[in-house]
């Protein structure tokens, strides 16, 4: 059980002793139809509606990816950037594999920036650590080598180190680094729940600041016919590993509740007896 | 994270990797009404049914302890088991504070029994460990010493390689072995959950093979609002970090799945989409 801190009191902040998970929200992506309507008939109100509802639902970030069917991905992330920033300044996740892409992305936004994400390849590593730096930006390094996603505990430590220690040698604050050990989905791959889950525990040992630990948490129920109940049971565990960042679908009820319990029994708040409330009143969300 | 075993396959049994949660029923206990008047009017019907009913939901041990009220609580423990054992052949968990109580109700048990329980105190160890050997019965471990609870993980780990210590010495088989790290309310002692799971983490490296753990799972959410909604949050995590039993309301749906799920997880079964149907019917038990 490794990744957990001392609390960390904010002044100020009564009800929250330590940082919180970063709930990124999933849904401005091209592949909803919603979104894609949206970008096909350049609706700038329709991609704003899907980034407000996922805020009001809890999310303090936003994923933003144009989806596999544009034809000018370039052209389109930047519009989406610029249409979410018209109504709100909530960090955005840039979301795309294309490097130019990527940088449009980052010069558009003048909200905070994750960059989502680079591969923990020596020369990708190389190629986004100072873009991250040049745009203050947090950024994902994903635990996938030029071989792959490791399939042991050990190659995906390893994975893990090269992107913090590249991310120390181009002078990014590790505080800003996020680091995603790939969860892959129970149906197929079951043993690797708990080998992400041991790798996890390690990877707060790679740098003072420790990285954070993000994962996109559809890929776990991907196909299965239990997916909620097998997520909001995995998010519990990541927790107390030291996951504290997810994308995910802020709509989720029940999972939201899982974390915020997991998070209350890691003394990460304080205890009262409507402590969901309180959370989602201190984070400014709709229950 | 420790206690993970590895994958340990009983032939005849394929959907089952792993020993899974022993499931302690908590009903059968004369602070609930209904068990109280079976207890005052010496009927047998009432207490059977009690026991068959938590059987069905799935609990495959099932706790005896007299109650407060009772002012004869050797012939009460002893009239329990004969009662009980008239109907089902499963392991009885024999619950009193008192040494005469406890020597009764093992005597009276033709069942597989538990000693529910001894303190982790080496005068008391030195009694129950012999009575175990002499009953061949499986035997709880309080992590409590002549100071109370320990209050921190090294108290709490101390005290269990006391209780690990007086099993080998007395012969008592460690697989027979279960320690109880002592879980405590969450509203009041809400930094002890964790602190709680942190040691459980060290109890398995304490014999080989290595002591079981179990929880009172109720003392969690006493007094609390979302009581199940913390209790089920907290038996993920600690079936992650070693938690194989736990006396617990069988009747809690969602405690279960969630069980069953956070097992699954830790590749204690094989996955199907109806992995929970699968886990009630290899468990024989109605869904």
């Amino acid at each position: 059980m490794g990744g957990r801190h001392l609390a960390r009191v904010i002044p100020g902040e009564k009800a929250c002793k330590e940082e919180r998970m970063l709930v990124i929200g999933e849904r401005l992506n091209g592949m909803f139809l919603d979104v894609r309507k949206g970008i096909q008939e350049k609706d700038k109100s329709i991609i704003q509606k899907v980034a407000l509802d996922q805020i009001k639902a809890g999310a303090n970030a936003l994923d933003i990816n144009v989806g596999p069917a544009s034809d000018k991905p370039l052209e389109v992330m930047v519009w989406l950037v610029e249409a979410v920033q018209e109504v709100t300044g909530i960090t955005l996740c840039i979301d795309t594999p294309k490097f130019d892409v990527m940088k449009a992305g980052l010069e558009a936004c003048k909200n905070p920036a994750i960059i989502n994400s680079t591969k923990g390849e020596e020369e990708k590593l190389d190629k986004y650590m100072p873009l991250a730096r040049e745009h203050d930006a947090s950024i994902i390094g994903l635990c996938i080598n030029e071989k792959g996603i490791p399939k042991d505990v050990n190659g995906r430590v390893e994975t893990a180190a090269l992107i913090a220690m590249k991310a120390m040698e181009h002078g990014v604050d590790t505080d800003k680094l996020y680091i995603d050990p790939i969860v892959m989905p129970a149906n197929v791959a079951q043993e690797q729940a708990t080998i992400v889950l041991d790798a996890m525990s390690q990877f707060k040992m790679l740098s003072d600041p420790p990285p954070h630990i993000v994962v996109g948490l559809s890929n776990l129920g991907q196909g299965a016919l239990e997916r909620e109940l097998l997520t909001r049971t995995w998010i519990v565990m990541g927790v107390l590993n030291g996951l504290d960042a997810a994308i995910m679908d802020a709509d989720d009820e029940e999972m939201k509740k899982a974390f915020i319990t997991a998070e209350l029994l890691m003394n990460k708040a304080i205890y009262s007896d409507s402590y969901i409330k309180a959370y989602s009143a201190s984070h400014n969300y709709q229950q």
